[in-house]
């Protein structure tokens, strides 16, 4: 077994694809408030990011994993190599790409901020946690912060000087984020002492930083129970003095570390607060009581990532299958597979390896897609706020509906992608010899924090449908109805836009059902017990549309190059993914349609006691 | 964190239910050759069985996960408590219930022992790989060796005086065993110098035997290529004497282990036979070249427990699941989740954990009934052998065709339920202090070892579909149309029964159309694109039914019952487990069906270079 696997891989020409020639960066750069970029600056951050997960973070990940946390003297020891990574990260500046020149930042659109997250986070998820907090922290205190607050906190947290958490959860309060006991008691002096136990704090202590900032959801004395009553407080686990400085202990303590079936090398973290009763913590804003909603700004963007990681992982395992199945010899060809005599062939000539191959390709691009439309969107409604106030909200509505889609469903393939690839593989791919199986262990994580992907499912059909008057579903129909209207007679793709046509109408009519079982209290349960079904159908609408938009691209550009150029494989390759998509996966829309409105209960009415006998 | 969590938790009431009441344990035990047996005696053996897995192997899971296999002095050293284990596992007898009295057996029948199989495999499934292996080189020395082999060999492998493998596997030579490249030299004495290189071989080396009785795959000189050339040799780590005692070493060398993604207390090994030119074996039964038929002996065997270790797991998950369902308390209850003083409830009051835990519920119970119904096909053919021999043929054929299912449907769905165990614990599930990750990691070889599941499915559409002139597969379909037409206006179950006959109408039409492509050099590829996809829909048709019948069977026990028999409360959850699944589950079959007829090939269509942009 070779000691740090340097394993990532990925295809920069796709990613450039899906940026410059599907999503249109032009349209967004040069432009601002992101006048400083054009694609040759993106471009040179991509193809140095590559190089950095590649020779830097890469060869980490495996080591990171069998290596671990532990704790020293009450710290968490990050493996070997992660502070070293942690100064050149900062160092070359990738976590700050899409930060604004106010906090220090480069500016630039979130569409090339998300490109290069992902090839952080394929390489090493585990590593990229640490500074994955830290930048959300920072986000936070930027956006919802007093003045004093950005300015003594953001800046050292986005450039690597400190750490970052995000405190939510509690031993009782995992998905029940308002059932939180931690207190916040007013000093008087404007500042609380806080105290109570957060469980499974990511980054939540480590060896990378002078000092870590933790956001902590805590409900001051005399607030209503539930989410409403709650606070956010900045609370550093060192003290940080009027100049800046990290000084004495907070009483902030590690109470352990969790042992985890993957992400071994990013520190899974209980935190006692307050301990002796000297814990202090100022408001976020000054403000008490809005703490959820500020930690929403922070969750959306985390989710987001979430969504990121699945894709990196994800994707990094579809190019190590695919050059293993290159590589490795075995059997011969399957026309010829009673021959002895006949060649060994490659693994990527047998036709199930090919369609693993297929179906992971597919949607690796397809999530990436829909990634990156979201940024876009993000990046347009930024730019379009105060100049055309409806497009943007038009934008920011499409983020809306989307993040619950790219947190479920891109966690929910990268791992079941990420179990493929073992399969490609064999037995090897059981083996830590070969990244796979960390992959698969890794991701396994993304469909759970940061809200479950039931959670999603419930905030897309509970929430995000009836937005704005349902508008911002209808604007994302509209969206994926116009494509159809231009393409229904395509000449390559005509019967596969056909086939997302069903399954835009089955998305419809399953919306249409859910809001009638809303309105009839003898439904309601249906809502929650068909929401991850919905979403899936929905996140494989958006995934077939943009699959085939990008075919129907690819293919123009294709016509344009000569017969021997070298490019045409990758848009033939575009053409590939969008067609078994489109024939393996949309028709299942309108099954899924069909399974929804039979409005199966069985789940409500199986009784407690028959779920297994009386022992 | 407890060190070695008590985890292992079945409910016999539902596997005494498949056993007696579905498939019919006393028409088949009380008769030669199983007079000895009846629902007593098989029920203390399950009580017994039960016991032993909670208490013994269940403990040693765990920490057999973390502790994993180490070498010294060129030999494997198993985790700690393994080989106490395997000293009572053989005092108990357990790895003997089903073998017959001539080789010292108990000569129950199979169903029995199948039952007994899922408890050994679900409590501990890396342990007993050890006895496993042994069971399988016990069994094929006793089916092809001679009687002289059978002597030395057969009882010693069965009571844990030795251990057994099986050695197929090579470095350049995995699912495509032909291309083994070990060899035979005859000595001229009746023994052969065996020479080569096995790898991945399970149990290859260990501490718990006082030797090892390897069964290696490898060509004499002068055999033709490929598997026809192929022979099979016992061969013993150390030398057996005339008087059966072993003693010199002969030359087996442990080159390495395996570091995997799961189980972990199973030494996965490389092993080096005859670097010193002194390594002997024997031919098995004295016959060269017909090493791969026999070793199909053992295959056989073997994907029917690797059906079972995935039963085992998934079951184990499931009701680790429902019990942390039970006691887990967290949020509201669904209709009152805007109210933060409504009282937290039990999380398996939630819908979407209901769901979840029935979707486990029904595949664990329809699974169950098909490894069962397997198991009384096979001693059915036992017993009519000689008698009857139509209809033992008939039960020949339904284990012949059973056993890809069995496999490749298991293994598959085991690892999708083991995550979905995970997901049912929220971030709890993904840390080591509960079971479930550990079940999820272990469970992903099974759809990779003793053939891969696209190797089933491959042997289901190539070569079981057509046996006996269709024979098998018509009978199978026979069977399950009787169960349609005597209940397609079944009162509680005839919507369901419906969605049935609408399945296996899907099925056959999927079955003519593979016919019909295997007649068409022009379609070929299909076969192998579509060959997963049909033994899903198989699967899912004889899972189905055999949950409705379950069902149609329970409801008619259930009438009999007084209002307050707490058995009402088993019988009420088979019948949820039914509908769920023919509402969820056997609706996607003609979804498939109607895929399938569709011939997309566009994985053999992608050109290679397609799959990624020249770099």
């Amino acid at each position: 077994m070779s000691a740090g696997i340097n394993s990532y891989k990925t295809d920069l020409r796709e990613i450039f694809f899906t940026l410059f020639e599907q999503f249109g960066f032009e349209g967004v750069a040069g432009q601002a408030p992101f006048e400083a970029w054009g694609p040759e600056e993106a471009k040179a951050v991509l193809q140095e990011t590559y190089r950095f997960a590649k020779e830097v973070l890469g060869p980490l990940n495996s080591t990171g994993d069998r290596e671990g946390c532990r704790i020293e003297n009450g710290t968490v020891i990050t493996p070997k190599g992660f502070k070293d990574a942690w100064q050149k990260l900062y160092e070359a500046g990738f976590k700050t790409v899409g930060v604004s020149p106010e906090h220090g930042g480069q500016g630039s659109p979130m569409m090339l901020q998300v490109a290069v997250e992902e090839m952080l986070c394929g390489s090493n998820a585990a590593f990229n946690m640490y500074p994955g907090l830290s930048y959300g922290a920072a986000e936070l205190i930027g956006e919802c912060g007093t003045p004093e607050q950005q300015k003594k906190f953001v800046e050292k947290c986005l450039n690597g000087t400190w750490g970052g958490t995000m405190c939510l959860t509690e031993p009782h309060a995992g998905s029940d984020v308002g059932a939180a006991k931690t207190t916040a008691r007013r000093n008087g002096d404007g500042t609380y002492s806080i105290r109570g136990t957060k469980i499974f704090i990511s980054a939540g202590d480590h060896d990378l930083a002078e000092n870590i900032i933790h956001l902590v959801l805590a409900r001051v004395d005399g607030a209503p129970a539930g989410t409403k009553g709650l606070s956010l407080f900045i609370v550093p686990k060192l003290r940080v003095g009027a100049d800046g400085s990290s000084g004495e202990s907070n009483d902030v303590s590690l109470g352990s570390i969790e042992h985890k079936m993957g992400i071994n090398g990013s520190a899974t973290c209980v935190l006692n607060f307050g301990e002796n009763d000297k814990c202090l913590g100022e408001l976020v804003g000054g403000v008490e009581h809005i703490g959820m909603s500020q930690m929403f700004k922070m969750m959306n963007g985390a989710r987001i990532a979430v969504g990121i990681q699945g894709l990196g992982l994800a994707s990094a395992a579809y190019f190590n299958a695919l050059d293993y199945a290159k590589e490795r010899k075995q059997g011969g060809h399957f026309t010829k597979w009673k021959d002895p005599s006949s060649p060994r062939v490659p693994i990527i000539e047998h036709p199930d390896v090919r369609r693993m191959l297929l179906e992971m390709k597919a949607h690796v691009e397809g999530i990436r897609a829909l990634i990156i439309k979201l940024a876009m969107h993000t990046d347009k409604a930024k730019q379009l706020s105060g100049r055309d106030d409806d497009q943007a909200a038009y934008h920011r509505g499409q983020v809306e509906v989307l993040t619950p889609l790219v947190k479920a469903y891109s966690s929910d393939q990268a791992f079941r992608l990420c179990a493929q690839a073992i399969q490609v593989y064999g037995g090897a791919g059981f083996c830590k010899d070969y990244p796979v199986e960390q992959y698969c262990r890794d991701s396994k994580i993304f469909s759970i924090y940061e809200g479950t992907n039931h959670i999603q499912a419930m905030d897309l059909v509970g929430r995000k449908l009836g937005q704005a008057g349902g508008a911002h579903f209808q604007q994302f129909m509209g969206d994926v109805g116009g494509f159809i209207e231009a393409n229904r007679e395509h000449k390559t793709f005509g019967t596969e836009v056909k086939v997302l046509a069903g399954a835009q109408e089955g998305l419809m009519s399953s919306a249409m059902v859910l809001l009638g079982w809303s309105q009839d209290p003898s439904k309601v349960s249906l809502i929650p017990l068909s929401a991850n079904r919905f979403l899936q159908m929905m996140s494989e609408v958006a995934v077939g549309w943009l699959l085939l938009e990008a075919a129907v691209l690819a293919e123009k550009k294709m016509e344009a190059l000569s017969a021997s150029d070298p490019d045409r494989a990758f848009y033939e390759g575009k053409k590939w993914s969008a067609l078994w998509y489109a024939r393996n996966v949309l028709p299942t829309v309108e099954q899924s349609a069909r399974l929804l409105v039979t409005e199966d209960a069985s789940p409500m009415q199986i009784p407690d006691a028959a779920f297994a006998a009386p022992v």
